[in-house]
């Protein structure tokens, strides 16, 4: 059985998921694209020899008989009108982030897809499918760290072009870690506060950078991490989760050890697309494989979605203010009480 | 264009690559399955939901009008004659290893090829599209660590079974090293020496464990395996070329960092599956991409299955006399003279 | 030439540094002990077979003919008044931390010093004796890693005991980073803020652990401590500077590096002693060499304790209160402004 | 109690002991010297101030009332006689390697020490010293890897001068190894083979290497040893134990990590005197303490620079012929049965 796709915007991102579904992955086709430059749909149509109808707008592509699921990769304020119309029409939407530039925009989506009565909607949150993020959430759920107290991370970038500000740090960078932290030890955040550590010369001057978010959590755990987006020396991740019983934390990536010119080495990614290669196959992979065999998407939900626009707002404020600022969400729906998997693995 | 696919031999071992081509990579479909035991055909297009057809024998299915390409994953002394007539009929064939049980019988297969004029058969070393040897390889050409001199290598597994016999450790275990490192350094091997240490005591009465492997390539490079398949801590695969300029050494499989219990460390693999589980999917996948884009397959060629059978002959024959055995082979066939991928790459 | 060494203290850490210079180290003598317990004081003579005489109390060891420079290792509260004796009496004094226990009794001592004119006093701040803080601060010095811009350090211990309060992880844990931090990147602190995260079920009721000193310096390092003395899996100290250009980070203690039983792993020490074993040896030795060289002690001074006592102070304060408290110091005097090391490295 | 020390021999070597015993260690004092250059045996009084006598010859120093014990740190041929010498005289003597320059000379020194009744020498065998070695004779004798069964050895310089020849690799490098490899398993050579990898072209024409010598033990243990004096990026010792259940290996020397500049690395040493520096500190503390513990040197004996003797001269045996060749030691006298440390440490 084939997923049938289409996809509403085919810039950058939009071509590398028509690739994988084409080129790399089983069990999808792309059968319908679109794009407000109806110039670039027909182009990516060419690009990768796709048998595919080139729609004139979101709406009809949603509604085409042969369109199974949709993938948003427009630019991010279209997305929310996308994805509730999708959820209208009962197909399966893969959203790349944000979900809705707002949290109400995000509230609506979870509104619908409640009403709609099961999950259609996965955000591309990626790094839940990152190999080494899930070897260290099961040995958190395995409790090999006991309970976890602390956790220290760091979102390094060589460099960041001019466009990059200060706002950016949290909404386009730390949103990774917003997503992928809560789900790795399970619980919610409660208050962030921003501290802005001397700045790397580095920098241009609109732009401050490195900052620290001190995030803490409703179990009390408190989380720190470094945005650096002009560190220099490499594309660098990192997590460390501080438990009652010991500690956890990513491996480097894996690279040649050299010993060389008095120097034991290894290599250090400089593109961040590498980092998460294999994440944004496995991302796919599981969407479709998960509609397939449950009947439901299995990855972050619309209430992720929500969850990262509630906190990424609290994280500017916090930018703003200097102040410990709150985190509020509403109560969580029956519906996203357990992701499917975390059902699955009980 | 999907390259339409016949599976000769529906084992363990053919029914993973069923999986793949089905459910995993894209551009492959399985439309052909034939096996000894035809019960066992049939059950896996049951089990794989399978569009294809089954046949009586190794012949006919070859000769099947809609098969592209043959997967050769019978059992090894059957290898040999359903390559032979995958070549004939002007196909593509991907052979697991051993290409042929006999050097003989592997030198019967390159003639054909040389007969048919271009190269059709890829022989299943997956080590040549594990990553981490790809980026050590890569190190290599570039002159990171100047002319390889020694190689220090290490093949290790947790345990074996009753039925693993002492040249086994040459014929099945060592082959990936042999295939690897000729390939790693651009080199042919000249002679072989075996050493038996110490026997652990882990090792059932009838089997040598651990060996060690002392290789000497026509440049002078001097490659030292160690075979420890008893070595209960896990499944280890170790490479550390020593170079003029400097030492290049495969990394450790990545896994979480811990500390707990007066201890930092990370998990080693028990399950050799999982150690090149990437390897297998990508030489697949290479295997069509490469067909497709240039005609001919990428990967290790036949001339490579016929090194690893001299070689492999050798060692079983040092294994036995204690002495320095030779490695002798023909001269190579122009055909092979340089991969597409090296001719590409410079 | 040997220096003559008066004891004031006779316990356990008095009684490890005349252990040190009789039995490990160069160019030291101890001719004169006294304790409170005078009956300790003669056991230690015995103990170590020392040619010392035992004398009633600090006055008279300080006065005595043949005593060249003091150790002072009372308990706490006694140091000042040593510490001012000896000063008084123009000799150079070895003192334990605290140098004293309040910030006004470590400007007693600057100011006695002052007015004496030359240094005399060194604090046992051991860290900046240890090869590996010395290795990182030759990378910060270098300016291998441009500016500093954050540090991230952790200090942990296995278990403390149930005398083990709140204030001590200020006072007698958090001491050591106080001191070795702004040496180690030439700074002054400037205010602190403390974080209680989710309490280990380790911890006794009246203790909070871990704890999180956020201090910020004067040229805006941002600095992070965790203090974590219930950590279960051994004494770890880390500590990670990064910089405009690059990370530095301490290395981990060696040790030997096992595979078995499905972990590549090293061991983490258990004991605080052995950690710092070889940094309390060079202390002592530098004490009595650079007095020998340089007619002054080139360690920790008088106001590095001062430095001490008031930003422990702050932080007791930070923990009190949860607020951010600031860390001011009296101007530096000219005395203080170069450590003769600093001076000859120049 | 101090050790009176003359020495034989005041070269570099020579006075780098001296200096030990004058500025580093305790308990022990320089009060006699000779050198064949009587001229630099009185610098070395002058340089670091000795209040020692300077004597003519070694028959002098040796017969002087004052001193118990001896350092021989003449040029090799001159070893055998001073430590005659020593022993006739019923002193202490701590020999530099070689012991003597023929295995018929360590005999020798043997029969005399056997007719003496106790041990007297110890002979400059520092690595048994070094912590990482002793940590790893630990972990095999505690049987955490169980028997042992391969060892994996190198031993790297930078680069040698033009006077370093082929035997060298043999007499002046892989000695240590010799020494330290049999003392590390409790175990006796049995046969030497050497490999002649391809040169490095770093090497001069005279010059072999680098060079594989494949040692067997009397267990059956199987040794490789790479000797390697122009690897160019450093000075590296690397021993990795291979047992029944697990590896065990030296850790790297411990160097601050970095992150710089697309690489996560480490410095490796570049001078050898770094990395054994505190090996040869404690070879002398312990030379002394353990004469005045038990009235005996508890390092190296005689009989192990007998050992060393009997390899090396195998080993350029091995070089030459190309083939195996035996170790063959004379049977071991009770006198060095036990070390006295081996036999308290039951």
């Amino acid at each position: 059985m084939t997923l049938k796709i289409g996809v509403i915007g085919t810039g950058a991102i939009g071509r590398e998921h028509i690739k994988r579904i084409t080129q790399t992955l089983a069990g999808g086709k792309i059968v319908a694209v679109t794009d407000v430059n109806q110039e670039s749909a027909k182009q990516a149509v060419e690009q990768f020899n796709l048998d595919a109808t080139v729609y004139p707008d979101d709406k009809s592509l949603v509604a085409a008989d042969n369109v199974d699921a949709v993938f948003v990769t427009s630019w991010g304020p279209a997305h929310e009108a996308s994805v509730l119309e999708t959820i209208a029409a009962g197909k399966y939407v893969f959203c790349e982030k944000p979900l809705a530039t707002t949290a109400e925009g995000c509230l609506r989506i979870v509104e619908a897809e409640k009403k709609h009565g099961k999950r259609l909607v996965q955000v591309g949150f990626m790094r839940r499918y990152d190999s080494s993020y899930v070897q260290l959430k099961e040995v958190i759920e395995n409790k090999e760290i006991g309970e976890p107290l602390m956790i220290r991370a760091a979102h390094r970038n060589p460099t960041v072009d001019e466009n990059y500000t200060t706002d950016m740090a949290a909404v386009d960078t730390l949103v990774h870690e917003i997503d992928a932290l809560h789900w790795l030890i399970d619980d919610d955040y409660k208050s962030v506060q921003v501290t802005f550590p001397r700045k790397t010369k580095h920098a241009l001057p609109h732009l401050q950078d490195p900052q620290i978010f001190n995030i803490e959590t409703m179990n009390g755990v408190a989380i720190s991490v470094e945005v650096f987006v002009n560190c220099q020396y490499g594309y660098d991740i990192q997590c460390e989760v501080i438990g009652e019983e010991g500690i956890a934390k990513l491996p480097e990536v894996p690279s040649v050890v050299m010993r060389k010119g008095g120097n034991l080495s290894a290599g250090i990614l400089q593109d961040w697309k590498k980092r998460f290669m294999d994440a944004y196959d496995k991302e796919l992979q599981d969407f479709m494989d998960s509609i397939k065999e449950t009947g439901e998407p299995n990855g972050p939900t619309a209430w992720d979605g929500y969850i990262a626009a509630v906190t990424t707002d609290a994280c500017v404020k916090a930018q703003q203010s200097g102040e410990k600022e709150a985190i509020e969400l509403q109560e969580k729906p029956a519906l996203y009480k357990k992701s499917i998997t975390e059902l699955q693995t009980q």
